[in-house]
């Protein structure tokens, strides 16, 4: 291992290591954590990689403690890495004040705007510069990789996944924010962080891409029926309309009772995971 | 559900349903929360329970959230009961001043000594009070009950099991403190809850009880040998000892490279799980 990253933790889990790493992005500014699971089969084989995006105030812990993800990662041989959720400690005024906008709310997008576009490019950190870290540390199967995530998060994985569909081969979503320039959580960060050309807004909507995209990587979304964000922010309808009208396949479940928490994500998480072993070769 | 106890949160999982309650204990003469897992089954028929006792520091939070025991306790039918570890907020003197004694670190044994006598009575408890209430509220499968734990839980799960095989038709633990009468935490904890009289701490110790229990449910306990309390506070040679000298039944199986933590549980928690199941006769 080069010093570019350092090791924070390594803790056996399922016949693999659960790892969280830490090093210097230039892209960001700042210094990053992020959480790798090597199942059993990398110490022998190049393994498919999925990226799972957290949503607003996550770290890359949430995603590694509380989804039960590395049993399922085990059984089908796939590497899984969990980036932060934002850039740290960059002390931009304004970036501790809201829990939906700066710090655990990078939302994925490249800013353009003072005082964000400095730092936060969350996107292109996501698209390219940790998929080359990741492939220089870890035994990556060259093209095989997914991503997947929730709320914010899953509007990330949408987002990324249907603009680089050369690059991830899967895609799926919990809870996704289908549509953030039409919702408050969205329109408030794309203002401050795209500016106020909502034109700009729309590489970033995954409504909009759907209905502009040739590749068609099918999507898994599921949502939970008792998520208290669904009307508002979250409005999967929107996204299962645009998919409609260009016949992009979705495959969107509403999921009775269950609401926006890590219990509904750990549910259906095996399912998930089997859609992308599957699309990656693995199941 | 009469008022004597009141629902924190409800959330469903895995097609059952992940509760938190508060309620009054007499017993301990302050209010405590405890979780319980639903499972689907639940809903139409009487299930078996078990019951999960955490570790030092933990409340009754850690387990329900990072073990991943919903999926389990779905495909068994088992309902999960997982309360805290100690009484909370009885203003004692020292409660709050180190993490192994006090808060956090109640021992499962019924103190005797001041000031801990008049509400750290977590044995009685776990044993009889909680187990009433569970009855009155849950459809519980008459006589079919479970214990396992963690650590101080994994100690107290041996120690409620062993005493009490009638109550508990099924044993296991993780990284027990299998012989707390020999090692610092255990003597800390028993001097300050039970007095210098060492005699009486025995009845609490899984390595004197095994010499002098009639009745043998088979124990299934897990242990990583990468787990830094190994050595000087778990010390699970002294248990196999035990057992060896007497017959008992044990399967004690040292996992390679686990450590002490909720992803050494978790990878091992379903073959937990499928013990309890078998021996409550729902596998």
């Amino acid at each position: 291992m080069t010093p570019d990253v350092t090791l924070v933790s390594n803790q056996r889990c399922f016949g693999g290591w659960q790892r969280v790493y830490e090093h210097r992005s230039a892209v960001l500014g700042c210094t990053m954590r992020f959480g790798v699971y090597l199942p059993p089969q990398a110490a022998t084989q190049a393994c498919p990689v999925l990226y799972w995006l957290s949503g607003l105030t996550c770290t890359e812990q949430n995603f590694i403690t509380k989804a039960g993800s590395q049993m399922y990662a085990a059984r089908y041989g796939l590497i899984v890495i969990a980036p932060d959720t934002s850039p740290r400690g960059c002390n931009l005024p304004g970036e501790e004040d809201s829990w939906d906008l700066g710090t655990g709310a990078g939302f994925y997008v490249n800013a353009t705007q003072s005082p964000w576009a400095s730092h936060y490019r969350m996107y292109d950190y996501v698209v390219s510069e940790l998929p080359a870290l990741v492939a220089t540390h870890f035994p990556i199967a060259a093209g095989r990789q997914g991503i997947l995530g929730h709320s914010m998060g899953g509007h990330g994985a949408l987002v990324i996944g249907l603009r680089n569909p050369d690059q991830f081969r899967s895609i799926s979503a919990f809870a996704p924010i289908v549509a953030p320039t039409q919702v408050p959580w969205g329109r408030k960060a794309f203002a401050a962080y795209l500016g106020d050309q909502e034109a700009d807004w729309l590489a970033y909507d995954a409504c909009h891409l759907v209905r502009h995209t040739t590749e068609r990587r099918p999507l898994l979304v599921d949502q939970g029926d008792k998520d208290g964000f669904l009307g508002q922010q979250l409005r999967p309808e929107l996204l299962e309309q645009a998919c409609s009208e260009v016949g992009y396949p979705l495959t969107l479940r509403l999921q009775m009772g269950y609401d926006h928490s890590y219990y509904f994500i750990a549910s259906f998480l095996g399912d998930h995971m089997a859609h992308h072993a599957a699309m990656l070769g693995m199941s």
